[in-house]
């Protein structure tokens, strides 16, 4: 049996027990019954992973999964190809937007090259890669099935090592030019929705572009007829390898059973891949904002999330994660450090819980 | 001239030299224009506040202004009145949800007595207090004109002394039972909204009660007829103490200088009133998270505000505030960390700036 399989095997469901006695404490904290909102729905769901009522992070990584899309050659991005090796090696280097938020987040990165179309020397790149670049999917299909597997179990092999490590709150980001248009052709394939809604305009292309991405998509859909039923068809037709990566490091985590934070758009489109090819992933999921790219709330409609943060981000890689990271710290640690109304002491407490206004 | 009048004369906008200067150095950070989003904009804020490009908070402290609400006598609230001074007490003690909040983020917290119905022995609570609660805003005014400028003044002179201590990164807090009531008044006095829309369910209230809540707020408006001209009108008449001293702290926040953050409901309509009194108050304002209560939403497009946070939070008093915290700290630490195209040495960088697609 295939690291795949195994993985898809493996995954089992949330502690329902810890959730209930997660709940159970959250009831008997000194506020009002469910107004902390979801910071205490984040220390249930923790409880439900862990199966502890009481959780603290102890390492925090971001899994950034690069490669190159062989769809750029449709103009569907007005970046030149090769600044998915430039913004690669700045991870390595330590100067892009998700390293500075990661390390104000105390959190560390692991850049993974699976599919970039270019040789690494530099030191700090993990080497994973399945080929250097997919095909272009509005010609005929990206990858092979194998490829997308072997791009996904590169996913779960970096979850599976990073937990030996001891890290135990996990990001997700990618960098990968022509990446947004993979991931709306993914988003379309799983979902049916229109092309018109899921293709957005990142923050370069003009409409003109607009219009040259929309059809590089939608030539992808008609020439490859993946079908919705079949992830790893959707995958590997209309996917990338980073996209695929991702999907592994979210079926990784779900085995591992750890959280795993989402990102933007790109990485929504992984997550939608990994919780349909196992909806038990659903438990270990946690959004993190909700990206300038307007799809990414049909893909957390389906997903059944809602992103906590609104900073009009778009610059991906991961970026959001660290900030997420924040928000789910604080719920635990309120989770530990509220009292109950028993240990406040506090009288007629039932009618505090039931009744205070606000 | 009182303290009220001489902060209100005192108060300047923003360092727009700084400000521009801020977006330079932010336009030129090795990422697409504009991709960081609120981050950036955060980032450009505080310049304009410090007039000083890079940013960094030493010590943070949430105001928390305690008080009695005459109005509960309508059945605005089905809180025993007696809760606020339970919970103003378990500020003291340090168990509250915005105590715990407060400690994870590493911010102090400081509870201001502005009016309670009670006498404190307690150490930990600083005696601002104006009166015993104010009368019931349903059958005549909250408070003389006099008595609101008092609050006020517990406001800035609260922010005054602890500048001097060497905050530079305030919050607001409250507690008082009945004040979600004030606050639809003070919104519908200041903009004309309906109460319908302006009177929300909080958490506790039913359908019933919440009609008793709008014919209260619609009886304070209609016996007093607040001038929405006038802001210490509005304030006296429908207002509280604790709202009152809060608009303090965002004047006095504004006088010295340093950036205030706004909580939920009640703290937002304190920021309108302080922001009506005096436009330049925006410039140091900073929202948090849209609370459960509906009508923030209006406060918030009054202040040209978007909250960052979504969080179904409707606890109040203050728990919002350690969260932007975060926020805004890792924007500072970005525009501090994050390097330039010229420090990264990244060619053709006009090209990465422009057409980045994502």
């Amino acid at each position: 049996m295939s690291l795949f399989e195994e993985t898809l095997k493996c995954i089992e469901g949330k502690d329902e027990e810890a959730v209930k006695k997660a709940w159970e404490r959250l009831d008997s904290l000194t506020k009002p019954i469910g107004s902390l909102g979801k910071l205490e729905e984040i220390a249930a769901k923790m409880a439900g992973i862990t199966g502890k009522i009481h959780n603290k992070i102890h390492k925090k990584n971001i899994v950034i999964m690069c490669s190159d899309n062989g769809v750029v050659e449709e103009g569907v991005s007005n970046c030149p190809k090769d600044l998915t090796v430039t913004v690669t090696k700045n991870f390595a280097r330590g100067i892009t937007g998700v390293c500075v938020l990661s390390d104000f987040a105390k959190s560390d990165i692991t850049v993974v090259d699976v599919g970039v179309d270019y040789d690494f020397k530099e030191p700090g790149i993990i080497n994973k890669k399945v080929a250097y670049g997919t095909k272009n999917m509005a010609k005929g299909p990206a990858m092979t099935r194998e490829e997308c597997i072997k791009a996904i179990e590169a996913g779960i092999e970096s979850v599976d090592n990073l937990v030996k490590e001891g890290y135990d709150l996990f990001g997700t980001g990618e960098m990968g030019v022509g990446n947004t248009a993979t991931s709306s052709a993914i988003l379309s394939a799983i979902t049916g929705l229109p092309v018109d809604l899921t293709v957005g305009k990142g923050s370069g292309i003009t409409d003109e572009q607009l219009k040259s991405k929309k059809k590089a998509v939608q030539a992808a859909i008609d020439i490859n007829k993946p079908d919705p039923k079949d992830i790893i068809d959707v995958l590997s037709k209309v996917g990338g390898f980073d996209i695929a990566g991702m999907c592994g490091c979210f079926l990784g985590a779900a085995k591992n059973r750890v959280p795993i934070v989402i990102d933007g758009f790109i990485s929504s489109a992984a997550a939608l891949c990994a919780f349909k090819l196992n909806k038990k992933v659903g438990d270990y999921l946690f959004p993190s904002h909700l990206s300038a790219e307007p799809a990414i709330s049909y893909v957390m409609r389906e997903l059944g999330l809602k992103p906590m943060l609104n900073l009009d981000m778009r610059l991906g890689e991961g970026s959001g994660c660290p900030l997420e990271f924040s928000v789910i710290e604080a719920a635990l640690y309120t989770m530990d450090n509220m009292a109950t109304f028993e240990e406040a002491d506090v009288k007629n407490s039932d009618k505090f819980i039931d009744i205070r206004e606000k």
